[in-house]
């Protein structure tokens, strides 16, 4: 049993990495045996061995500079650190094309976030279940979202819609919003907001194939 | 006109900035006017205003300290720099729910940026038209990319076979790769991977909206 770390300060970068090592551990090649280096993990991860070792350490676990990580105690520990003990569950506004592949993205896919209700301003798309999400009228977000303990949302609509979405999300009183929607959302300052723009990434990855002097390495 | 200015080297993370600082001004508020100062695109993008003028001087506009940047002149010399001169075809793997939820999203999106081109592994998918885009079989993969000098390909295939279709794309000669699978993909050093991964990013939000003490501000 790992014991939990109190933890002072982290940046919302080492948060990220720490989920990609989780990723990468439990998509482990079957002939890895129980523990892992160091330098393995950032091999995968595309990061330093330094930066891995930094990493783990703010979530209380060293391992052995002989047997490296044994792979359970670190699963345990990066999930006593990132997850919270119950599972939490997600909201998704927006079950169009990108919306329903989302959903079903997620389903299974971690025990500790479920997605456990979607919304649609579309009447066809609303009162029915969407690959096992029920999803409900704009008008019932907030009762829907109090009563369900909701504080983080997934936010898939156009970008001319996603503002009033995210407004009525934090006046639903969500504390942190993943989104799809190519617009910049204005929130509050205890709201969290994580986008995953499409367009940006593909420009970069353009930009970066066809310059050869740009240097490949992200520092994830 | 903007002159292009040859440039030495600048970070991936500079790219992918550009790129949110393209997508700020194009989605700009009528009561903009016509330039903007690096605070304001700043603000915008959650980054400070040195950044924004550090990342401009790379592309070779360096605006006016009175009036701030012109927004025709700053998006020229940002398509300079960013976009190639001709449009760039694109193939995506992989057209289930998330695949075509990509192609949808990217359509009339940038026309710089053109999916023209569409593959996977079920039959039923295949020879024929989806968002505009056909879709060929898997087996033709090599001679259609070739056909259509495509060197940028996204994979929205189940992480279990993101490796193996990955390695076929490679040797098709792409150079850059989005990729929404969430596995690793290994490629030579000549090729660029960019992961957009749903799972990291939902933890990540579902973290840093329960952790107060992290700071918020993402240096992207």
């Amino acid at each position: 049993m790992v014991k939990h770390k109190q933890i002072q300060w982290v940046s919302s970068r080492t948060v990220e990495r720490l989920a990609l090592y989780r990723r990468a551990i439990l998509r482990k090649s079957p002939d890895w045996g129980t523990s892992i280096f160091s330098h393995q993990l950032a091999n995968l991860c595309g990061v330093t061995a330094a930066q891995v070792r930094r990493d783990l350490m703010a979530v209380g676990y060293t391992g052995s500079p002989i047997t490296g990580y044994e792979l359970s105690q670190l699963l345990e520990s990066i999930g006593l650190f990132l997850d919270s003990a119950e599972a939490t569950p997600v909201a998704i506004v927006g079950v169009g094309d990108l919306g329903r592949a989302v959903i079903h993205f997620l389903a299974n896919r971690r025990p500790k976030l479920v997605v456990t209700a979607a919304f649609d301003a579309d009447p066809s798309k609303t009162d029915r279940v969407i690959h096992g999400v029920r999803c409900h009228r704009m008008e019932r977000l907030t009762q829907v979202l109090t009563d369900q303990a909701i504080e983080i949302a997934i936010v898939a609509v156009p970008a001319s819609e996603a503002q009033i979405v995210c407004d009525r999300l934090v006046e639903a009183k969500v504390r942190g919003i993943l989104s799809f929607a190519p617009a910049f959302l204005r929130v509050p300052d205890h709201v969290v907001v994580e986008r995953l723009d499409v367009t940006v990434a593909l420009e970069k990855v353009a930009f970066l194939a066809r310059s050869p002097n740009v240097p490949r390495k992200k520092s994830t």
